[in-house]
């Protein structure tokens, strides 16, 4: 039985925002059975264990299936659409998909998660008229890297919905509290309106934005 | 034939610390044959064709290998060591090697280029006192964890050097420039001093700091 480690009453409004929701998602798409572990954020339940003893870092999300413990947003969804059989059947896709899950995961959530931090942590921190406008300048550059890179595709690799791109848009929406990063990107911003479109985008917010209180699948 | 995409004349004392070292180093524990195509980052030759018809973002590394074209450094080291036959031959071990992959290129790079950031590009901008002892802590935090993660093992996934040490020590790297951090983790100084005494890290950082008079092997 798979068990997802996940967090609720997150310090902000970041439903929808924090790392858990990306496996929530691939579950929901995969049509997995799972349960879901709640922990309070606010007594930073992640921190202890037994996340603890699953996650070194005490971050979320963290993942069980029987004896396989497992951390880190993109090696458990890579994991659940292996075991689903969902990753692609030839070896130059699979090495593509890896390529889009890590520049998710690096390229763009780096300046995506500071830009949130800018606006959901540090609103009147010192050195924000300088680290900010940098930080919008990085996320609208990338956004227009990815914006030539997606060309045509309605996916990262194409023709068929994956992984890359449960990541690549759950960290673009960190983005989603400034629209003006975006004006410039019409074929992102149509990729982002056609995943979320997807009704287990729709299933796994609601399960999100319902917490402990949610009925896993 | 493989052909690896590296830049010189790096804006900072980088050597050996920007992310096109992870696949000199890969290449060279594989003994795969490959040539380099060394670009003037001062010129941002990295930023033009053809690194940006291999590389959206226009970073390095990018690699070429026959048709093939892929980037981000993640991505690349894991095809190099499917391409070896030296990926672990279960699938569990593949989940954990991914997992550890993410995790040094996420859960630590962030924080880790964030310090090498301040340090070298930032070092007289305002927000410093409030930005800068709150990264030291992330690092410190972060190597304390990975310390237990480690316990007693050599390498991330146990008796075997592979892709995940890579990463991971590579990114540590970008702190070392300050040994304070490091002083309560033994475990973690003995896990890089390890790595770096293996010869294909020594005859990797040799090309490196050669730049494009390097010989491929």
């Amino acid at each position: 039985m798979i068990t997802l480690y996940a967090a609720y009453n997150v310090p902000f409004n970041g439903k929808g925002l924090v790392r858990d929701f990306r496996v929530l998602w691939a579950l929901e798409e995969l049509g997995l059975p799972y349960a879901c572990h709640w922990m309070d954020a606010t007594k930073g339940e992640q921190k202890l264990d037994p996340n603890r003893s699953i996650n070194p870092f005490g971050k979320i999300p963290s993942l069980t299936d029987g004896e396989l413990k497992l951390f880190e947003s993109g090696a458990i969804i890579h994991y659940l659409y292996e075991k689903a059989g969902k990753l692609p059947s030839d070896a130059v896709t699979r090495t593509q998909l890896l390529q889009w899950m890590f520049a998710a995961l690096n390229t763009l959530e780096m300046p995506f998660i500071e830009l949130l931090r800018w606006d959901v942590f540090w609103e009147g921190r010192p050195g924000r008229d300088v680290q900010y406008p940098e930080l919008m300048e990085a996320c609208k550059t990338r956004l227009a890297d990815l914006e030539r890179a997606l060309g045509s595709k309605p996916y990262l690799l194409g023709e068929t919905f994956g992984p890359a791109d449960i990541l690549m848009t759950s960290t673009l929406d960190y983005g989603k509290h400034k629209p003006e990063i975006f004006v410039n990107v019409p074929g992102v911003r149509a990729y982002l309106e056609r995943v979320k479109a997807r009704p287990a985008f729709k299933r796994a917010m609601d399960k999100h934005l319902s917490g402990p209180s949610a009925i896993a699948a």
